[in-house]
């Protein structure tokens, strides 16, 4: 696993701010905010995106209240995002839809 | 639902307090952070906790990151700690046990 390079990281990220992704402004992580209409939603949400993570080994740091999941995904091996958290973050997406 | 009487409030918290909760200096809230052997347990557990969660109809604000759990629990209806809050701490700390 690498880091992303300067090269693809504009082309992985590009569609992935386009879904209401962010690049956190003091780390090299991403993030965004789900909403789910209630709490069975949003956690039915996160058991499914954690069965895909816990596949990849590849875990997001997130918080939920209620029908909102806001999600840090990085990859700290790497000190930095990797295309496990591009991926991650695509899987997390569909899920949601 | 009514907020914790001054009265009940040492009695129903001192137990919790010792069992590694805290109340919040600038809330009228407790958390407690759970610390799991790895992410699939820590979601287990996250797991087993939302059922009762929404069983009860009351829910935790929690941060997971891999076997980390923080929870922090409130009645936003009371704006502060009710028995709920001492019943799901409760029941949290009986299914990680």
């Amino acid at each position: 696993m690498e880091r992303l390079s300067e090269e693809t990281r504009g082309t992985l990220l590009s569609p992935l701010i386009d879904a209401g992704w962010s690049v956190q402004p003091d780390r090299d992580a991403i993030e965004k905010t789900y909403k789910f209409a209630d709490f069975a939603d949003a956690f039915g949400w996160m058991t499914k995106a954690a069965i895909w993570a816990e596949k990849w080994d590849h875990h997001p740091e997130w918080f939920n209240v209620y029908g909102k999941v806001k999600v840090v995904l990085t990859t700290h091996d790497v000190d930095g995002l990797s295309t496990l958290d591009i991926k991650l973050a695509r899987k997390m997406d569909g899920l949601a839809e």
